[in-house]
């Protein structure tokens, strides 16, 4: 304990006061070189004097006697340190990057691990470890839970997760508040709690995410064992994202992408804190479901029908009951009508004792229904008690709600059933919140394993990667196409003409009316230098046209190097959408896919996609498109050939995957999507390209 | 109490013990033939028995017997009664819902006016007053507070909002479940608590609203009063509707109307009932707002990173703050940089004593700011108190944030400061909604005086009615425009050809291409008839398209009186939209307003207003659909003119208010909406009328 202090006003006092008193049983060993005993325990003047080698060093120095702690660390042969000082990268300054950055380096050098700068350390319920100062854990230590919280933030994670899970009744496992993670991350931290059996749930608040590939990694772990992740990440809007930024240097990415790809992860994200604790609450029994086809059931009619809106909000269905169930419940209660669902039993099992539990359990035993939630207000302990039994002892999930108290027993409250491993809620909204997250990771579970994405046939990745120059810069269209091309991705009917004879021949060959379009790696932009011409139609026009559109290019950029003009099929009545790739820095290659012009202009109406991508995804994500409607039938207009524009971009999604080196940036802009059966054909297509890196 | 007993099974024996232990000082008379005396207190074998008139009857009888049972009211020459019994609407059965009607019938023309059936009665906190069963108020009578609530169910109402309220340190003023409520409804009950002295805050859990008209005079009333009004509507979705109908049978209109038109009358729509106390804790203070300019200060930096985000996502703003406020945060906080907002104070007022609740006050005091929200985690008790001080001097709103608990005093707790009056929430969630429901509030009564609507000049009502055949039925395109023409609603160029040499002349007269339609009562859908041409141009074309369009009128319909061919000037490179008048059940005639096309047909994406309507409150629908920046100038396309617009939508709405006997159904569509200065102008037009009523 580098900076130990009797004097609890300081940092250093604090953190000693709370290793001592969550009881550690380890040696613990204060370094102050002004002092020789400190809350009682023997002080050594320096870390070099201590017994032995310490296994963890918590450094509670100001932020100029860091580098100093770190190399006693190192010449001590220490492998861990958590810094706990303020004033590096922080403060926002290229000066306390730099000396960020030089902890680190010298940490690795020196065969160190670093948690923190600007950190508040750890809780470890599991072994009874807490180099920390949050008065969050003062008091007596709690017994260890299931569910593990790692955050840049001290306060959040510590009071506002930790705390408040704890006062409803939760047990933590881990606790870490990994500040600046300069050394080791946010993900590192998660990734151990992962893995350690004392843990069913982790939750992770996240100012950033620099390694989205490590994200990747962690949620395909946490498929595999069956932990949920769930996750609170600031930066929803601008204003959250610059807050972000001056609270721990996090810069983030696009969150739009970050909420789309979260779901293709299979990570639950919440909006607020409480979101968090609230979900693992039914997360850690680890009733894993089928569908998210629910049941609920109460005396008190009143809290069905909100509680109907809320579940449906969130995607939860609401199938009728089977005539098995029915008949039971009829044999139940003699006299009650038909059960709908959610079923309101007022009339029927008011004042009948264990009449409300049995129907629920009834019910719940209906094939149809995965999830039962329970309704009560003010109810006797024995009504609290029977639905206790019931969640006890289901193999399916029981989410109680819960708004009022025993009648007759004050000691029996939604907290000591928590304690108890329930899940009680006391409002309808966090219950059905928790319930949705429970379908959607049982179903990301369900399906993870087939939606692992397989490399289509036809793809030739030597021949692309040849055709690209090994130059940075733009290519021209036809160029682009042909790249495009090697991954079975087509364009129009179209061929390059280099003088106007080569293009009447051609435009006779396509037939019909011709798009003419100049060919140039200087001209990215053909509508603002004039240089296309659509719906040209004999060889009158067409001779024109070819004169135009090269002298327009000509007079736009004198410099330009003109390879022809391409003679292009035209394309009409088709649904155009563009599909396009970008490099996002935690994710790397990103697929955004969106309807043209106004869709995209106006609405912003795009989603994002990992590259590479399965088609179930692709499928979810087009889906999720408000302008989805175009590609149905749609009064008057059919149905357009989704699955053709699914294979599309499942292989401009390898593409990307396979050469992101290279592309920096590709639009097809507009991919045209013909009627169902038809197929898709790319119209005009963008490619940009870095250097070639040795 | 007609049906008391001792019975605490009995709803009868329930009622009539939480009226004696609540203290209610008044006479008490329970009338059951079979008994002496019930809890102690005299019984009456009859009503007519009792020694005076009660002010009050309590109906606690099988539904059989109600109906004699309001006789005997009658009779006794009762003024008001509660009817506990179920078994009347909520039934859904036509004989049900005779049976509730007859009991309303018999009582109104009695005199008598009752509450319920199926209700759970009423507390009154401030007249020390409670008919109900509910034990909610079990134990001591709390002291009376200024939130009232009234709603249909009753454990809703009375554990989930009123008993949770008083959990958090709230005071009821009174609260009243309603039920099917058949003679008085929920707005009368709201109505009675809006104006008395004793509440500040209205909260309503709506399962059905029948009366828009009533509900429009309560928000004007409510306005006046400076006392908010609060709701939960249930039936947001299909399911939830459907459970609220078997509930109370209640039948909900159309949500998405609903939704727009709280808003526009003030009222606060919430989604869970404890969003409705959460919120009144803040609105109870009165500290009304000039803007949604917000700040927040805190020395948990993590805490500030949501609360900014959150707070953005509901619509405050986090202005920067002044220089004047700077240099006063330095004096205060010396080496403390420049102040963000929300303002991290971390560095600079960790252990200072007063520190944070100081820089907290210098915050408010920034004229940009209106409302401050002070975050506290776990904190001493002279901090809290500090921040509780501020509260309580500031005429300004402080909404307190406080997660965690005092360190150093267990009795200061969130509960034991809202008991206080202050308003201290949990968690960032609740309290940026309640903040933004405070913003909203103030500013709806601030605008509200001068966005009264006023009847535009140069509006022919009298015409417009004159024009308005006698009999039900569709009016044809010209002379549905001709009606509309008396609003000063404006159509394209166009004249009504009866034969084909006035369509000559008149396409000579417009000039340029023109579109031509039969014109019929009897072909709503010209399209469908091939009955119109457009971009016709030229003599020979105007003759074969009057040809045409009136031969295939007579094919698709050959009794169809035609009144002739409409050449109309042809419209293009416009925004199209539709204006639409429809008779809502709730709130009599509405106007649906949104983009042509697949803007309607695809996105769903219309809004919605009260007829009549203030400009501002267009604007601000207009505002609020997706589509609203085609009306913007965006890449390419010109700003089309929204002041036209704006005004046309102004007089239809008139239009609609005043002639809404008439017109069943009216759609503007499309209408174009021209660029910046050039107007709006109707194309097409349907008009629906029903039977004129003597």
């Amino acid at each position: 304990m580098l900076g130990a202090t009797d004097d609890l006003s300081k940092f250093g006092g604090r953190c000693m006061r709370q290793l001592i008193d969550f009881g550690y049983e380890g040696a613990i060993y204060p370094v102050n070189p002004k002092r020789d005993r400190v809350m009682g325990v023997a002080c050594y003047a320096s870390l070099q004097d201590t017994p032995d080698v310490p296994d963890h060093v918590g450094i509670m120095l100001p932020a100029h006697a860091v580098p100093a702690a770190v190399d006693d660390c190192i010449a001590r042969g220490v492998a861990f340190a958590t810094v706990f000082s303020a004033g590096f990268g922080e403060q926002g300054t290229h000066e306390a990057a730099l000396a960020q950055q030089g902890l680190v380096d010298k940490a690795r050098a020196g065969g160190l691990r670093l948690m923190g700068p600007n950190c508040n350390g750890l809780i470890n319920y599991v072994d009874r470890f807490a180099l920390t100062s949050t008065a969050s854990i003062n008091g007596p230590r709690a017994a260890p839970g299931d569910i593990a919280i790692v955050g840049q933030s001290g306060g959040a994670g510590q009071v506002n997760v930790m705390w408040r899970a704890m006062e409803l009744g939760l047990g933590i496992s881990y606790q870490v508040s990994c500040g600046n993670a300069a050394d080791l991350d946010l993900l590192d931290y998660a990734a151990f709690m992962l893995e350690s059996e004392s843990t069913r749930v982790v939750l992770m608040l996240a100012e950033r995410l620099a390694d989205g590939g490590k994200l990747r990694a962690l949620s395909q772990r946490a498929a595999e064992l069956r932990k949920p992740l769930l996750m609170v990440k600031a930066g929803r809007t601008e204003m959250g994202a610059k807050v972000a930024a001056s609270h721990t240097g996090a810069v983030t990415g696009s969150d739009a992408v970050f909420e789309r790809v979260l779901d293709q992860l299979g990570i639950i994200r919440v909006d607020d804190y409480p979101d968090l604790y609230q979900c693992a609450m039914l997360l850690r029994r680890q009733r894993w479901t089928r569908s998210a086809q629910v049941a609920a059931t109460s005396i008190s009619g009143g809290n069905l029908v909100l509680l109907a809106d809320m579940g449906a909000a969130q995607g939860l269905q609401w199938p009728e009951l089977s005539a098995a169930t029915q008949t039971e419940l009829q044999t139940q209660l003699p006299g009650f009508g038909v059960a709908a669902n959610p079923a309101d039993l007022t009339a029927a099992a008011i004042g009948q004792k264990g009449a409300f539990a049995l129907a629920a359990q009834t019910i719940l035993g209906d094939p149809a229904i995965e999830v039962m939630m329970p309704v009560l207000t003010i109810a006797s302990a024995d009504e609290v008690r029977s639905i206790a039994e019931l969640s006890a002892h289901s193999d399916k999930a029981v989410a109680i709600i819960w708004s009022g108290c025993a009648i007759d027993d004050p000691t029996l409250t939604p907290k000591s059933l928590v304690q108890q491993g329930h899940a009680v809620y006391r409002d309808a909204g966090p219950c059905v919140q928790a319930v949705s997250a429970l379908t959607r990771f049982s179903a990301f579970v369900n399906q993870n394993p087939e939606r692992q994405p397989q490399r289509p046939a036809n793809m030739d990745v030597q021949r692309a990667r040849s055709l690209l120059p090994s130059g940075a810069g733009l290519l021209s269209e036809w160029q682009a196409k042909e790249v495009l091309d090697c991954y079975g991705l087509r364009a129009t009917r179209e061929y390059l003409a280099t003088d106007v004879g080569q293009a009447l021949s051609l435009a006779q060959k396509i037939g019909g009316p011709v798009a003419m379009k100049v060919q140039s790696p200087d001209i990215p932009h053909k509508t603002e230098a004039d240089a296309l011409r659509l719906r040209v139609q004999g060889d009158a026009s067409v001779r024109q046209a070819y004169a135009e559109v090269v002298a327009n290019a000509r007079a736009y950029n004198p410099q330009a190097r003109i390879e022809g003009v391409l003679i292009q099929e035209m394309v009409e009545d088709v649904q155009e959408m563009l599909i396009g790739l970008s490099l996002d820095p935690t994710w790397g290659p990103i697929i955004t896919v969106g309807l043209g012009g106004v869709w995209v202009e106006v609405l912003k109406d795009v989603t994002f996609l990992l590259a590479p991508s399965h088609p179930a995804h692709i499928r979810e994500a087009l889906a999720g498109l408000r302008g989805f409607g175009m590609l149905q039938a749609v009064r008057g207009r059919p149905a357009r050939d989704l699955d053709a524009l699914v294979d599309f971009i499942e292989r401009f999604s390898w593409m990307a995957a396979d050469l992101s080196d290279r592309i920096v940036e590709l639009d097809v802009n507009p991919l045209a999507v013909r009627v169902q059966g038809q197929g898709v054909v790319m119209v005009d297509a963008l490619m940009l390209l870095g250097e070639l890196k040795s």
